[in-house]
């Protein structure tokens, strides 16, 4: 009888998880009720707000240890009992870290292939392509000829910002960490620079890159990037605050940049969360599909193959070890 | 021969500005040049802007050790050189701490004494007044029924914002220090309530005052304050940072609140500086002149009698002393 794969957390863990903090388990395999479906996963998102999750610090909820691992996937229908799928659909929902799963129809979102490959649906047509469109392009409101600024500028949601902005006419600096990162972002991403926060002097480097300051910064570390950006605000600068890679792992919470920065550049300033921002994702479905048609949107995945070596692609993600956006291979296509 | 009396800024010391910091001289009663007009001060504007440019570090320039102490007055012309004004026209400049002054025509603003008494155009008619109602209206966005807290509630911005915000129709809770403080802004300007940061628990005063959250925070103040205030705001609050009385004193710059917090409530943080809404000032002096004519108005005014008094009450200004808008009083009305 076939048995489903299920990985479950281990501890609550501080500091970077490491492979041990997680569980695999075998478990019988799901069975549908009414309304349901068994789905079979094909590919499984990795992305840095499960580790609020698993602080119990995220507003989507907490994971316990015994848990399953939360996360997004690409799923393969097997068997519905929804009159809304049939079998070979595929779709996408939040069922975590499994082979088999049993979501309501409801739950699901349909993905159609004919717009970009599947993985994408977790990437630049997903989760992390519409926090990019919606924060940039509602919150940052960026004008053509302005100087956008984003960390994190090889992953999921900072290369598709970068390259957002570059449509919108919008000179991209991209600040990344390792080499091989800043040069994704400049000779494939094709954006107008980027600098590193680990080699040399990242204020320097800053102000090589945007000799007259910045209009608008995207921040999805925090820490002393988003100090360094905010110290180099044009007037009427805006600032997108999206995520805090710099303090997922730690227990504190770090003193932010002084308010002054704010009210010299007489700055707009604001948090984003991309659940705020649904009303947004068909806009957002049709202008990346048809981008990524024209060839003016490129992507970088960083892939595992196997859901046992999950745990491990997580931790390596929770160091900045990857280079794009990670992916688990969990099912044959 | 009639003299002018002027007061000089003697030394940059770090920390809080003592009297013997400024130095007083008399100088040759000044003549006015084609364009120009002698003036004689009658009210002198104290604010705490003036230690920025004290530090060197306002954007409207610095004061360096010898030259004239700058600030607002009002004024009566003595001498028209200019065919816009007469002799006994009441106008407002910022021509500084001297009894006699000569700007040119084109640097002042008219002053009529039918809408207000002639010292609160430089409290909720004038500078003070238009910051509030620029940085609470534009800025702010404030809607009725909305919980709105500011800093520094009994001083020439903060009761004012409070003021305006009860006749959008929101609640108005303050932050003041002294006793007295809190009891005017509660008792005279009927804010909802008042909580003292030096009293008890911060913290707990703002629960108790605000057990649902802040949807508007206008900031006087920086510093702990602040962060309290980033700790409890709603979803979709709107934060505008004015000022920074927590750190003018000090060489150094703080950090700030965590970025989380703004995350948290995809909150709106914009930083106000007030010579940016100048568009604003006829719609502003229509409706607070109505609304001072309505009694809708309340106002607190902390007077010293004397030029020569002028620097003791700027320290006191400076260490939170004063009680209300600080007025010298330099000349006869």
């Amino acid at each position: 009888m076939p048995e489903n794969t299920r990985i479950l957390l281990k501890r609550q863990s501080e500091g970077v998880p490491v492979a041990d903090d997680f569980e695999t388990t075998t478990a019988a395999m799901p069975s549908p009720e009414d309304g349901e479906l068994l789905c079979e996963t094909i590919y499984l998102s990795l992305d840095p707000y499960l580790r609020g999750k698993i602080s119990g610090r995220h507003l989507s909820g907490a994971i316990r240890p015994g848990d399953l691992m939360a996360g997004e996937a690409i799923s393969r229908v097997v068997e519905s009992r929804s009159p809304d799928y049939a079998e070979g659909d595929i779709v996408a929902a939040h069922t975590g870290w499994q082979a088999y799963s049993t979501p309501k129809a409801a739950e699901l979102r349909r993905i159609d292939p004919s717009i970009g490959p599947l993985s994408t649906f977790l990437g630049i047509l997903g989760m992390p392509g519409l926090t990019a469109y919606a924060g940039l392009l509602r919150l940052g409101e960026p004008t053509a000829d302005e100087t956008l600024l984003v960390s994190a500028a090889s992953g999921a949601v900072g290369s598709m910002v970068g390259q957002i902005a570059m449509i919108k006419g919008c000179r991209a600096i991209g600040i990344a960490g390792a080499a091989e990162k800043c040069a994704w972002v400049k000779d494939v991403a094709q954006f107008d620079d980027c600098v590193s926060y680990k080699t040399g002097d990242l204020r320097a480097e800053l102000d090589a890159a945007c000799p007259d300051g910045i209009d608008l910064y995207f921040d999805n570390v925090g820490g002393d990037t988003l100090q360094a950006a905010m110290e180099r605000l044009r007037l009427g600068a805006r600032v997108v605050l999206c995520g805090l890679m710099a303090q997922y792992n730690t227990t504190e919470m770090p003193p932010g940049p002084n308010p002054a920065w704010i009210i010299k550049a007489r700055a707009t300033v604001r948090g984003m969360v991309v659940y705020d921002h649904e009303d947004l994702r068909d806009a957002f479905t049709d202008d990346v599909s048809r981008w990524l048609a024209e060839g003016r949107i490129h992507y970088l995945e960083d892939r595992t193959q196997g859901l046992e070596n999950a745990a491990a692609a997580f931790s390596r993600l929770m160091r900045g070890g990857n280079v794009g956006k990670v992916i688990v291979e969990v099912g044959e296509e």
